[in-house]
Protein backbone atom coordinates (compact mmCIF):
# COMPACT_ATOMS: atom_id res chain seq x y z
CA UNK A 1 0.00 0.00 0.00
CA UNK A 2 0.93 3.20 -0.28
CA UNK A 3 -0.59 7.11 -1.04
CA UNK A 4 -4.09 4.85 1.13
CA UNK A 5 -4.92 3.08 -2.01
CA UNK A 6 -4.36 -0.70 -1.43
CA UNK A 7 -2.46 -3.00 -3.74
CA UNK A 8 -5.35 -4.87 -4.89
CA UNK A 9 -6.62 -1.32 -6.33
CA UNK A 10 -3.81 -0.76 -8.02
CA UNK A 11 -3.85 -3.98 -9.42
CA UNK A 12 -6.63 -3.61 -10.99
CA UNK A 13 -6.39 -0.21 -12.58
CA UNK A 14 -4.04 -1.79 -15.59
CA UNK A 15 -7.33 -4.70 -15.89
CA UNK A 16 -9.37 -1.56 -16.69
CA UNK A 17 -6.92 0.31 -18.83
CA UNK A 18 -7.19 -2.66 -21.09
CA UNK A 19 -10.92 -3.30 -21.40
CA UNK A 20 -11.31 0.60 -22.30
CA UNK A 21 -8.90 -0.01 -25.37
CA UNK A 22 -10.50 -2.85 -26.02
CA UNK A 23 -14.13 -0.83 -26.11
CA UNK A 24 -12.59 2.10 -27.53
CA UNK A 25 -11.03 0.14 -30.42
CA UNK A 26 -14.76 -0.98 -30.97
CA UNK A 27 -15.11 2.38 -32.05
CA UNK A 28 -17.16 3.65 -28.82
CA UNK A 29 -16.35 7.24 -26.67
CA UNK A 30 -18.13 6.43 -23.69
CA UNK A 31 -18.95 3.85 -21.57
CA UNK A 32 -20.46 2.62 -17.76
CA UNK A 33 -19.18 0.76 -15.05
CA UNK A 34 -21.81 -1.63 -15.94
CA UNK A 35 -20.50 -2.24 -19.24
CA UNK A 36 -16.35 -2.61 -18.37
CA UNK A 37 -17.91 -4.85 -15.62
CA UNK A 38 -19.42 -7.02 -17.92
CA UNK A 39 -16.34 -7.76 -19.45
CA UNK A 40 -14.20 -8.45 -17.14
CA UNK A 41 -16.76 -10.34 -14.48
CA UNK A 42 -16.08 -7.78 -12.13
CA UNK A 43 -19.26 -6.05 -10.21
CA UNK A 44 -19.86 -2.44 -11.53
CA UNK A 45 -19.50 -1.37 -8.10
CA UNK A 46 -16.29 -2.60 -7.57
CA UNK A 47 -15.32 -0.63 -10.39
CA UNK A 48 -16.57 2.94 -9.07
CA UNK A 49 -15.49 1.95 -5.77
CA UNK A 50 -12.16 1.21 -7.10
CA UNK A 51 -11.75 4.73 -9.12
CA UNK A 52 -13.40 6.65 -6.36
CA UNK A 53 -9.87 6.80 -4.81
CA UNK A 54 -8.51 8.93 -7.16
CA UNK A 55 -11.48 11.40 -7.31
CA UNK A 56 -14.40 11.60 -9.75
CA UNK A 57 -14.43 10.13 -13.29
CA UNK A 58 -17.76 10.37 -14.39
CA UNK A 59 -21.41 11.46 -13.33
CA UNK A 60 -24.24 9.08 -12.42
CA UNK A 61 -25.95 7.95 -15.48
CA UNK A 62 -23.97 9.65 -17.68
CA UNK A 63 -20.65 7.30 -17.93
CA UNK A 64 -17.22 7.89 -18.32
CA UNK A 65 -15.79 9.51 -21.92
CA UNK A 66 -13.30 6.86 -22.40
CA UNK A 67 -10.35 8.96 -23.54
CA UNK A 68 -9.92 10.86 -20.22
CA UNK A 69 -10.79 7.99 -18.18
CA UNK A 70 -7.48 6.22 -20.09
CA UNK A 71 -5.69 9.50 -19.64
CA UNK A 72 -5.54 9.82 -15.86
CA UNK A 73 -5.38 5.52 -15.25
CA UNK A 74 -2.08 6.41 -17.31
CA UNK A 75 -1.15 9.15 -15.27
CA UNK A 76 -2.28 7.56 -11.59
CA UNK A 77 -0.41 5.04 -12.94
CA UNK A 78 2.91 6.83 -13.91
CA UNK A 79 2.32 5.43 -17.69
CA UNK A 80 2.71 8.88 -19.26
CA UNK A 81 6.25 8.34 -20.15
CA UNK A 82 8.32 5.64 -21.48
CA UNK A 83 10.06 3.14 -19.22
CA UNK A 84 13.80 1.52 -20.16
CA UNK A 85 13.79 -1.63 -19.22
CA UNK A 86 16.58 -4.28 -18.90
CA UNK A 87 16.31 -8.23 -19.44
CA UNK A 88 18.52 -10.65 -17.73
CA UNK A 89 18.16 -14.26 -19.71
CA UNK A 90 18.03 -14.82 -23.10
CA UNK A 91 17.06 -18.32 -23.43
CA UNK A 92 13.77 -19.23 -25.65
CA UNK A 93 11.75 -17.25 -22.72
CA UNK A 94 13.85 -14.30 -23.14
CA UNK A 95 13.94 -14.44 -26.81
CA UNK A 96 10.23 -14.21 -26.83
CA UNK A 97 10.20 -10.96 -24.41
CA UNK A 98 12.42 -9.24 -27.08
CA UNK A 99 9.87 -10.00 -29.49
CA UNK A 100 6.72 -9.34 -27.95
CA UNK A 101 5.35 -6.16 -29.07
CA UNK A 102 2.95 -5.66 -26.25
CA UNK A 103 5.93 -4.11 -24.11
CA UNK A 104 6.88 -1.42 -26.54
CA UNK A 105 3.80 -0.78 -27.57
CA UNK A 106 2.47 0.13 -23.99
CA UNK A 107 5.50 1.90 -23.46
CA UNK A 108 8.26 -0.46 -22.25
CA UNK A 109 10.99 -0.73 -24.29
CA UNK A 110 14.15 -3.11 -23.72
CA UNK A 111 17.25 -1.40 -23.95
CA UNK A 112 19.94 -4.07 -22.75
CA UNK A 113 19.94 -7.42 -22.45
CA UNK A 114 22.03 -9.54 -20.80
CA UNK A 115 23.17 -12.85 -20.29
CA UNK A 116 26.39 -15.22 -19.25
CA UNK A 117 26.43 -17.89 -21.98
CA UNK A 118 29.58 -17.45 -23.90
CA UNK A 119 27.97 -18.20 -27.25
CA UNK A 120 24.90 -15.38 -26.63
CA UNK A 121 27.36 -12.69 -25.51
CA UNK A 122 28.07 -10.67 -28.22
CA UNK A 123 25.41 -11.74 -30.57
CA UNK A 124 23.06 -8.92 -32.43
CA UNK A 125 18.91 -9.55 -31.90
CA UNK A 126 18.65 -8.68 -35.80
CA UNK A 127 15.16 -7.14 -35.89
CA UNK A 128 15.65 -5.34 -32.33
CA UNK A 129 18.61 -3.70 -32.65
CA UNK A 130 20.17 -5.24 -29.07
CA UNK A 131 22.86 -6.66 -28.86
CA UNK A 132 23.84 -9.06 -25.64
CA UNK A 133 25.85 -8.09 -23.41
CA UNK A 134 27.52 -10.07 -20.87
CA UNK A 135 26.31 -9.37 -17.01
CA UNK A 136 29.41 -7.72 -15.84
CA UNK A 137 28.84 -4.64 -17.51
CA UNK A 138 24.73 -4.86 -16.20
CA UNK A 139 25.36 -3.12 -13.04
CA UNK A 140 26.88 0.30 -15.67
CA UNK A 141 24.78 0.46 -17.53
CA UNK A 142 21.32 0.30 -15.00
CA UNK A 143 23.33 2.89 -13.15
CA UNK A 144 24.23 5.33 -16.16
CA UNK A 145 20.59 4.85 -18.15
CA UNK A 146 19.03 5.25 -14.30
CA UNK A 147 17.27 2.15 -15.50
CA UNK A 148 14.62 1.17 -12.74
CA UNK A 149 12.25 -2.40 -14.24
CA UNK A 150 14.12 -5.56 -14.72
CA UNK A 151 12.57 -8.33 -16.69
CA UNK A 152 14.25 -11.46 -15.05
CA UNK A 153 14.02 -14.89 -17.53
CA UNK A 154 16.98 -16.87 -15.90
CA UNK A 155 16.88 -20.13 -14.08
CA UNK A 156 15.87 -20.26 -11.23
CA UNK A 157 19.23 -21.38 -9.10
CA UNK A 158 20.52 -17.79 -10.91
CA UNK A 159 17.32 -16.14 -9.96
CA UNK A 160 17.75 -14.71 -6.31
CA UNK A 161 21.42 -13.80 -6.83
CA UNK A 162 21.16 -12.05 -10.40
CA UNK A 163 17.97 -10.20 -8.43
CA UNK A 164 20.32 -9.18 -5.30
CA UNK A 165 22.60 -7.56 -8.37
CA UNK A 166 19.80 -5.87 -9.53
CA UNK A 167 19.10 -4.24 -6.63
CA UNK A 168 21.99 -3.36 -5.80
CA UNK A 169 22.65 -1.26 -9.35
CA UNK A 170 19.01 0.39 -8.63
CA UNK A 171 16.76 -1.21 -9.73
CA UNK A 172 12.95 -1.28 -8.23
CA UNK A 173 10.96 -3.29 -9.87
CA UNK A 174 11.03 -6.72 -11.45
CA UNK A 175 9.01 -8.54 -13.34
CA UNK A 176 10.22 -12.43 -12.58
CA UNK A 177 9.95 -15.48 -14.68
CA UNK A 178 11.72 -17.86 -12.74
CA UNK A 179 9.41 -20.12 -10.38
CA UNK A 180 10.69 -18.92 -7.04
CA UNK A 181 9.63 -16.10 -4.72
CA UNK A 182 12.49 -13.93 -4.25
CA UNK A 183 13.68 -12.46 -1.74
CA UNK A 184 14.11 -8.49 -1.52
CA UNK A 185 14.30 -5.21 0.09
CA UNK A 186 10.84 -3.84 0.57
CA UNK A 187 11.27 -0.75 -1.39
CA UNK A 188 11.51 -3.38 -4.37
CA UNK A 189 8.16 -4.22 -6.53
CA UNK A 190 8.56 -7.77 -7.32
CA UNK A 191 5.46 -9.23 -9.75
CA UNK A 192 5.67 -13.33 -10.73
CA UNK A 193 4.67 -14.95 -13.78
CA UNK A 194 4.56 -18.65 -13.14
CA UNK A 195 2.47 -20.31 -15.80
CA UNK A 196 2.19 -23.68 -13.66
CA UNK A 197 -0.19 -21.54 -10.99
CA UNK A 198 -2.42 -20.17 -12.90
CA UNK A 199 -2.92 -23.59 -14.80
CA UNK A 200 -2.81 -25.23 -11.34
CA UNK A 201 -5.49 -22.65 -10.49
CA UNK A 202 -7.62 -24.18 -12.69
CA UNK A 203 -7.12 -28.16 -12.36
CA UNK A 204 -9.10 -27.86 -8.90
CA UNK A 205 -12.22 -26.80 -11.53
CA UNK A 206 -11.88 -29.91 -13.31
CA UNK B 1 -16.99 -20.41 -6.64
CA UNK B 2 -17.37 -24.25 -6.17
CA UNK B 3 -17.84 -26.18 -2.45
CA UNK B 4 -18.59 -23.26 -1.31
CA UNK B 5 -14.52 -22.52 -1.25
CA UNK B 6 -13.63 -18.79 -2.45
CA UNK B 7 -11.70 -18.98 -6.50
CA UNK B 8 -8.87 -16.83 -3.95
CA UNK B 9 -8.17 -19.24 -2.10
CA UNK B 10 -7.75 -21.84 -4.54
CA UNK B 11 -5.73 -19.78 -6.16
CA UNK B 12 -3.48 -19.35 -3.43
CA UNK B 13 -3.45 -23.25 -2.57
CA UNK B 14 -0.71 -23.36 -5.75
CA UNK B 15 1.77 -20.42 -4.26
CA UNK B 16 1.70 -22.49 -1.09
CA UNK B 17 2.47 -25.32 -2.66
CA UNK B 18 5.57 -24.12 -4.22
CA UNK B 19 6.33 -22.72 -0.97
CA UNK B 20 6.07 -26.15 0.48
CA UNK B 21 8.65 -27.51 -2.28
CA UNK B 22 11.12 -24.72 -1.60
CA UNK B 23 11.00 -25.41 2.15
CA UNK B 24 11.49 -29.19 1.89
CA UNK B 25 14.51 -28.68 -0.97
CA UNK B 26 16.02 -26.89 1.98
CA UNK B 27 15.76 -30.26 3.97
CA UNK B 28 13.02 -29.65 6.35
CA UNK B 29 10.42 -32.09 6.84
CA UNK B 30 8.00 -29.93 9.41
CA UNK B 31 6.83 -26.02 8.72
CA UNK B 32 4.77 -24.02 10.33
CA UNK B 33 1.63 -20.96 8.77
CA UNK B 34 4.79 -18.69 10.46
CA UNK B 35 7.32 -19.94 8.06
CA UNK B 36 5.10 -20.24 4.96
CA UNK B 37 3.89 -16.81 5.37
CA UNK B 38 7.01 -15.16 5.95
CA UNK B 39 8.02 -16.66 2.57
CA UNK B 40 5.11 -15.18 0.78
CA UNK B 41 4.49 -12.06 2.20
CA UNK B 42 0.82 -13.53 3.33
CA UNK B 43 -0.57 -13.25 7.47
CA UNK B 44 -0.09 -16.53 9.13
CA UNK B 45 -3.62 -16.46 10.22
CA UNK B 46 -4.29 -16.00 6.54
CA UNK B 47 -3.17 -19.13 5.66
CA UNK B 48 -4.56 -21.22 8.55
CA UNK B 49 -7.73 -19.64 7.26
CA UNK B 50 -7.48 -20.72 4.01
CA UNK B 51 -6.33 -24.52 4.80
CA UNK B 52 -8.81 -24.48 7.31
CA UNK B 53 -11.60 -24.98 4.28
CA UNK B 54 -10.36 -28.32 3.86
CA UNK B 55 -9.73 -29.55 7.07
CA UNK B 56 -7.17 -30.26 9.73
CA UNK B 57 -3.59 -30.28 8.31
CA UNK B 58 -1.71 -29.74 11.70
CA UNK B 59 -1.90 -29.17 15.17
CA UNK B 60 -1.26 -25.75 17.29
CA UNK B 61 2.19 -25.29 17.75
CA UNK B 62 3.08 -28.52 15.92
CA UNK B 63 3.39 -27.36 12.52
CA UNK B 64 2.72 -28.86 9.21
CA UNK B 65 4.80 -32.19 8.27
CA UNK B 66 5.63 -31.24 4.34
CA UNK B 67 5.08 -34.41 2.62
CA UNK B 68 1.42 -34.68 3.62
CA UNK B 69 0.44 -30.88 3.20
CA UNK B 70 2.03 -30.96 -0.20
CA UNK B 71 0.31 -34.52 -0.56
CA UNK B 72 -3.46 -32.94 0.51
CA UNK B 73 -3.40 -29.74 -1.66
CA UNK B 74 -2.07 -31.72 -4.76
CA UNK B 75 -5.08 -34.13 -4.39
CA UNK B 76 -7.51 -31.01 -4.03
CA UNK B 77 -6.34 -29.42 -6.78
CA UNK B 78 -6.11 -32.78 -8.54
CA UNK B 79 -2.55 -32.65 -9.75
CA UNK B 80 -2.31 -36.40 -8.33
CA UNK B 81 -2.52 -37.38 -11.95
CA UNK B 82 -0.88 -35.75 -14.77
CA UNK B 83 -2.51 -33.66 -17.36
CA UNK B 84 -2.40 -33.56 -21.13
CA UNK B 85 -2.12 -29.62 -22.54
CA UNK B 86 -2.76 -28.76 -26.27
CA UNK B 87 -0.51 -25.78 -27.34
CA UNK B 88 -2.03 -23.53 -29.77
CA UNK B 89 0.18 -20.92 -31.99
CA UNK B 90 4.09 -22.09 -31.96
CA UNK B 91 5.58 -18.05 -32.25
CA UNK B 92 8.33 -17.32 -29.99
CA UNK B 93 6.61 -17.51 -27.14
CA UNK B 94 4.84 -20.65 -27.67
CA UNK B 95 8.42 -22.30 -28.69
CA UNK B 96 9.30 -20.94 -25.02
CA UNK B 97 5.81 -23.02 -23.52
CA UNK B 98 7.63 -26.05 -25.49
CA UNK B 99 10.52 -26.04 -23.52
CA UNK B 100 10.08 -24.68 -20.37
CA UNK B 101 10.71 -27.87 -18.21
CA UNK B 102 8.21 -26.04 -15.09
CA UNK B 103 5.26 -27.82 -17.42
CA UNK B 104 5.99 -31.57 -17.36
CA UNK B 105 7.81 -31.23 -13.87
CA UNK B 106 4.54 -30.70 -12.44
CA UNK B 107 2.59 -32.95 -14.58
CA UNK B 108 1.49 -31.05 -17.84
CA UNK B 109 2.47 -32.40 -20.84
CA UNK B 110 2.45 -31.01 -24.23
CA UNK B 111 0.27 -33.34 -26.13
CA UNK B 112 0.17 -31.84 -29.35
CA UNK B 113 0.79 -28.21 -30.72
CA UNK B 114 -0.86 -26.35 -33.68
CA UNK B 115 -0.09 -23.22 -35.79
CA UNK B 116 -1.49 -22.35 -38.91
CA UNK B 117 1.98 -20.82 -40.55
CA UNK B 118 2.50 -23.26 -43.57
CA UNK B 119 6.46 -22.80 -42.86
CA UNK B 120 5.51 -24.38 -39.58
CA UNK B 121 3.12 -27.21 -40.42
CA UNK B 122 4.56 -30.37 -40.06
CA UNK B 123 7.92 -29.24 -38.22
CA UNK B 124 9.25 -31.48 -35.37
CA UNK B 125 10.35 -29.96 -32.43
CA UNK B 126 13.22 -31.74 -32.34
CA UNK B 127 13.87 -32.18 -27.97
CA UNK B 128 10.15 -32.88 -27.47
CA UNK B 129 9.36 -35.52 -30.12
CA UNK B 130 6.21 -33.24 -30.88
CA UNK B 131 5.42 -32.39 -34.45
CA UNK B 132 3.30 -28.72 -35.31
CA UNK B 133 0.08 -29.79 -37.07
CA UNK B 134 -2.52 -27.58 -38.59
CA UNK B 135 -5.65 -26.56 -36.53
CA UNK B 136 -7.89 -28.25 -38.85
CA UNK B 137 -6.64 -31.68 -37.22
CA UNK B 138 -7.52 -29.76 -33.61
CA UNK B 139 -11.00 -30.46 -32.36
CA UNK B 140 -10.63 -34.62 -33.61
CA UNK B 141 -6.70 -34.88 -31.44
CA UNK B 142 -8.70 -33.13 -28.40
CA UNK B 143 -11.64 -35.19 -28.45
CA UNK B 144 -9.65 -38.11 -29.63
CA UNK B 145 -7.47 -37.85 -26.25
CA UNK B 146 -10.20 -36.50 -24.29
CA UNK B 147 -7.68 -33.57 -23.15
CA UNK B 148 -9.31 -30.45 -20.97
CA UNK B 149 -6.49 -28.04 -21.07
CA UNK B 150 -5.22 -25.45 -23.46
CA UNK B 151 -2.02 -23.09 -23.80
CA UNK B 152 -2.84 -20.40 -26.12
CA UNK B 153 -0.13 -18.43 -27.57
CA UNK B 154 -1.98 -16.76 -30.70
CA UNK B 155 -1.84 -13.33 -31.99
CA UNK B 156 -4.49 -11.03 -30.26
CA UNK B 157 -6.50 -11.23 -33.41
CA UNK B 158 -6.94 -14.97 -33.74
CA UNK B 159 -7.55 -15.36 -29.74
CA UNK B 160 -11.00 -15.36 -29.23
CA UNK B 161 -11.98 -17.32 -32.12
CA UNK B 162 -9.48 -19.85 -31.51
CA UNK B 163 -10.44 -19.85 -27.84
CA UNK B 164 -14.05 -20.95 -29.09
CA UNK B 165 -12.92 -23.61 -31.52
CA UNK B 166 -11.04 -25.14 -28.60
CA UNK B 167 -14.06 -24.98 -25.99
CA UNK B 168 -16.33 -26.62 -28.94
CA UNK B 169 -13.64 -29.35 -28.68
CA UNK B 170 -13.98 -29.57 -25.36
CA UNK B 171 -11.44 -27.94 -23.34
CA UNK B 172 -12.51 -26.75 -20.07
CA UNK B 173 -9.53 -24.24 -19.61
CA UNK B 174 -7.71 -22.19 -21.42
CA UNK B 175 -4.36 -20.30 -20.24
CA UNK B 176 -4.01 -17.34 -22.18
CA UNK B 177 -1.14 -15.74 -23.44
CA UNK B 178 -2.37 -12.92 -25.81
CA UNK B 179 -3.96 -9.98 -24.01
CA UNK B 180 -7.36 -10.04 -24.38
CA UNK B 181 -10.45 -10.37 -22.44
CA UNK B 182 -11.97 -13.74 -23.76
CA UNK B 183 -15.48 -14.37 -23.44
CA UNK B 184 -16.01 -17.82 -23.19
CA UNK B 185 -19.03 -20.14 -21.31
CA UNK B 186 -19.25 -19.69 -17.70
CA UNK B 187 -17.96 -23.71 -17.17
CA UNK B 188 -14.76 -22.96 -18.95
CA UNK B 189 -11.66 -21.65 -16.29
CA UNK B 190 -9.17 -19.05 -18.16
CA UNK B 191 -6.32 -17.91 -16.66
CA UNK B 192 -4.48 -14.65 -18.36
CA UNK B 193 -0.88 -14.10 -18.62
CA UNK B 194 -0.42 -10.50 -19.75
CA UNK B 195 2.99 -9.55 -18.28
CA UNK B 196 2.32 -5.83 -19.52
CA UNK B 197 -0.37 -5.59 -17.03
CA UNK B 198 2.14 -6.62 -14.32
CA UNK B 199 4.32 -3.86 -15.18
CA UNK B 200 2.02 -1.44 -14.72
CA UNK B 201 0.95 -2.93 -11.70
CA UNK B 202 4.65 -2.17 -10.62
CA UNK B 203 5.07 1.53 -12.08
CA UNK B 204 2.59 3.45 -9.68
CA UNK B 205 4.94 2.74 -7.33
CA UNK B 206 7.98 4.19 -9.44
Amino acid sequence: MQGGVPTIVIGRLPVYLRALALVESEGKEVTSSQELGKRLGISSAQIRKDLSHFGEFGKQGTGYKISFLQERLKEILNLNQSWPVVLVGVGDLGQAVVHYAGFPEKGFYIKAAFDNAPDKVGRVINDQDLSIRHPDEMEGIIKQEGIKIAILAVPIEAAQAVSESLVKAGIKAILNYAPITLFLPPDVQVQNIDPVVHLQQMTYYL
